[in-house]
């Protein structure tokens, strides 16, 4: 089964790398675009998804100043 | 509205952070895990979705070794 965790920072967070972003696409003629947060996407294959929540606390993320998201290969939301 | 890009090493590019991902899971007592790919999640808030490919093509990505995919706000795939 594959899985998708999707990392962002929390709200409150600073996100420089979403700054940054954000202050370019004016630059390139992108100019609605706002709320610009850049993070991390994993995408894994195993055959037992319910140790993932617990993957994601010990390794995949710091749950300190950041929020993650599971999705499963039907696009199921845990 | 709110879109989703994930972004992903294109299969075949060299994945150094998945790799380490990959090898710190059984030492953890995750064993079961393979195939595991890092990439970047980018979240923004844009009116008009139109230009999207655009802008990934020309800031948010790097085609020559990294895919991505849109998801927007409903869950649609572009």
């Amino acid at each position: 089964m594959k899985a998708r965790v999707l990392v962002r920072p929390k709200s409150g967070i600073l996100d420089p790398q979403g700054q940054a972003v954000q202050r370019a696409l004016p630059a390139l003629g992108f100019t609605d675009v706002h709320e610009v947060r850049v993070g991390r996407l994993i995408e894994l294959e195993l055959d037992d998804p319910t140790r993932l929540d617990e993957m994601c606390e010990r390794l995949l993320t710091n749950p300190l100043v950041e929020d993650y998201e599971v999705l499963l290969e039907e696009g199921a939301r845990r």
